[in-house]
């Protein structure tokens, strides 16, 4: 590498983590937003953020970086640069195309909107009166579209809705995604369909029995240790707070998630805190030397669900974990699940039930809420369906698919946050990450030898090592398609999670 | 008013808005580096911190202003603006012109210095080592020296120190303040030996019986629900948080006030939280229709200590309040307190000594230490001692004003954080808040009748309609010597503090 190139390279790495610094920045009033704010602080906290996604634009699209993206990309020695070198490149150029075609108008607009609309849906989720979100949701709905139709002339994507989809899950179509979801679903339709017409079944009540919000937090507190995000002591000092829906944020040295307490529904936390904390330990395992980098970021939501999903359900919910885990609960919990059997308990909270709420599903049923909302945004993108019909068609095909009736859109249309933050395009990820998840399953089963039974005696460590070297080190090295196939040797592929659910319910309900 | 006038004037808010925004997304970060953030977020925090005061002093600097200006101030209408609009423009050229001359990199330096000194700060404290923090603090004094020197020249003021003086008491010299401190510390010098030498003093070991934390902050609760700072519920909904040194930030709807809880000296709690509660009472009173406008700021922090100081100690001290509030104080400390008199508690309360720590001194002694302080720093900025000589300086003056020996710089010179954070100039306002107070006092004693049966019922909703109007509602429409003047009909006095002090001491003392 030359000098020039080296300096020009330097100084775009110099303008990234300045960028980075700033949504770093953002993120804690945002995280503040949801945990610490005083209500009354929600008009301040919109024109702070409204602020920062402008200078975050600007700095973005500042010409200085595209006058450096064209010395090193066109630099005759270009090709001497290494893997991390041209990723980050490939990265910067990618950030800056896109964010350059986007006008600053409609970047603050969409900004100052969302808070409006996430807003407007908690006010109209709690009397449930979808009629007063509407108007809002339609504002930042036509915003999105109005991205959405800009991104897909810079990213060359074969509809406005895959713009959106690329955000979330880079170099995923819409079309990749039907076909993997259409055999996700006849897999999990299937699967279903035994459980629920299986002899045995499980007897939920348990998991209905008091627990105050006291034990819980040791609960919780215990969970974060075992995985191996640290909350007691230390330099990391994760925190636990409380939010109605639990989330992570967070970057390396200050990463938090949050969780809910609910009395009557112990299993909630356990549960949210597993799934928040498996995004945690991605975020604090990504690689030091590439911290502001854009590799040094994780590589997609995809993969992020993955490991959520991977701690929460693979582990989280496996017989292993609660052979070692149930007699803490027990002491924790007072007398309350003393006669519990271990095959009880891991039965009651893998119960197979088409339900109403995507966030309390089973492993089993949770694709099918996914697969909804895909359709519906795909629908949604292309005109075929409006904002005014969506509570119409959302409680049609739960009915179609799920086979329940949606009583009100509270339960229903608006349910989730994501449409009210302006996130189209990102539910596809959560099933995605169960697939992934079930891939990187099936390589750890030939490469960890004897860790389900480690996992029964309380260690994690061995798994949790195998997820940082295979998955949080890599960053955002490769894309979501490259990284699957680097870790694993194989293309996305529903076959091995199908396979790990028919395997895990089987032995459940015993058919 | 013509039309360009008024749109010129228009875009200047507007900018004002965009900074104030700024200002206060950088508090929350502050707040949350205080309270929340995990240890190890201090780097990244920094980097945040550095990059928001380098984008605030862009924008405060915007040749924009500059030109706006001009066109405002040289518009042939000028004169046809109003009180407001004229001390916008006043306000805005002020903090333009002084900004103007600040070199970002200063700026940017100071901010970053400013977080390396405190860091350092605290872990000397912690050893007792001033060694340790020397070099720090001795770099962090030359920045702040450079900037002293450069606004001298904007502000013509007589001396550098007087330049820094300025930013936290508009319009008061170091010379008018030496004459109101002799004053003020010959009436507290007379004032302490006569509590120094009566036969009647406090038991204070009722101040040392174990409450544990948990009362403590119901009490907190108690305590700020009466003063208006409602924390329990509602939109305002104010927070009290911990941390070792309690302190108030935020603006309009958004204000936070933290303290510490000590099991064995729970008075502590109960006045950082009234001494806290009073500045916050005083932000979140300041006229609505002036938000994000300079106008709508606090006046100085003088007058915010004054605020502070008359909560915390002119009613919070006093026997008519605890008339009220001890019965209260007794159920919710169990049966440690039940022998307590309210006589006995308000003298324990309202104990003089000389000693060692500033915010734990009582108000007669209170002045002492700030005066010494004062002294020093105009010496510092005189270049009439140096860093080096500190500790022995203050050691010294230590023991001829207030006859204490100072042990180690942890107990003396490194007690507070002021200088470590960069604020110097900044002690004079504490004490010019007595006085304001002692002044505020004498007014609304006149126009208040029974006021102090008022709060011996419990009730502080017009004393609290008092300050609002004469103090909050103001906003920053006035000069601190303006802003005293307008209230009170008279200039800056130091009698009406020690009548108070005279009066309050005489009954408890009997001398």
């Amino acid at each position: 590498m030359t000098k020039a190139l080296i300096s020009s390279y330097k100084q775009l790495l110099e303008k990234t983590k300045n960028i980075t610094t700033l949504h770093s920045a953002a993120a804690i009033l945002h995280w503040d937003m949801e945990t610490m704010m005083p209500p009354k602080g929600i008009k301040m906290r919109s024109l702070q953020l409204a602020m920062l996604s402008r200078i975050g634009h600007k700095m973005s699209t500042a010409p200085e970086i595209g006058r450096l993206l064209q010395e090193t990309i066109n630099h005759p020695d270009y090709s001497s640069l290494d893997l991390v070198h041209k990723r980050n490149l490939y990265l910067i150029k990618k950030s800056y195309d896109e964010q350059t075609k986007l006008p600053e108008e409609l970047v603050v607009e969409t900004s100052k909107q969302q808070a409006i609309t996430i807003n407007m849906w908690k006010k109209a989720k709690a009397t449930k009166d979808f009629a007063k979100f509407k108007p809002e949701l339609e504002k930042l709905f036509e915003l999105k579209k109005q991205a959405a139709e800009i991104l897909m002339q810079v990213k060359e994507t074969a509809t406005p809705y895959d713009a959106l989809v690329d955000i979330f899950e880079p170099k995923m179509s819409s079309e990749a995604i039907s076909k993997v979801f259409k055999k996700l679903r006849e897999g999990l339709v299937l699967l279903l369909k035994k459980c629920e017409t299986a002899q045995k079944q499980p007897d939920t009540s348990i998991l209905e029995r008091p627990v105050p919000v006291e034990p819980q937090q040791k609960i919780g507190k215990l969970l974060a240790e075992f995985i191996g995000y640290d909350v007691t002591s230390g330099e990391s000092g994760g925190r636990i707070d409380e939010t109605e829906h639990p989330f992570t944020t967070g970057y390396y040295d200050d990463v938090r998630i949050t969780t809910h307490y609910y009395p009557h529904r112990f299993a909630s936390s356990i549960f949210s805190i597993l799934h928040e904390g498996g995004h945690a330990i991605y975020e604090q395992n990504l690689k030091p030397e590439w911290m502001f980098q854009p590799v040094g970021d994780a590589c997609s939501m995809g993969f992020h669900e993955s490991q959520s999903r991977f701690v929460e359900n693979i582990i989280g919910r496996s017989h292993e974990f609660w052979t070692y885990f149930l007699p803490a609960l027990k002491k924790l919990t007072g007398n309350v699940l003393s006669d519990v059997t271990v095959d009880d308990f891991v039965h009651a909270i893998n119960h197979v039930q088409s339900s109403k709420i995507r966030v309390e599903a089973d492993e089993v049923t949770y694709g099918l809420h996914v697969i909804i909302r895909f359709n519906l945004e795909q629908d949604l993108f292309a005109d075929k369906i409006s904002i005014d019909e969506l509570p119409q068609v959302w409680n049609k095909n739960y009915n179609k698919y799920l086979g329940v009736t949606i009583k009100d859109d509270s339960e229903g249309v608006m349910q989730d946050t994501h449409w009210a933050s302006g996130l189209y395009g990102y539910f596809p990820s959560y099933a995605l990450g169960n697939i992934y998840s079930g891939q990187l399953l099936a390589c750890m089963d030939t490469q960890l030898q004897g860790w389900r039974d480690q996992i029964a005696r309380g260690e994690f460590g061995t798994v949790k090592q195998w997820l940082n070297g295979n998955v949080h080190r890599h960053g955002n090295l490769y894309s979501p398609p490259e990284l699957i196939k680097t870790i694993t040797g194989k293309e996305l592929s529903v076959k091995p999670f199908i396979d790990y659910l028919n395997n895990k319910y089987s032995q459940l309900y015993q058919f």
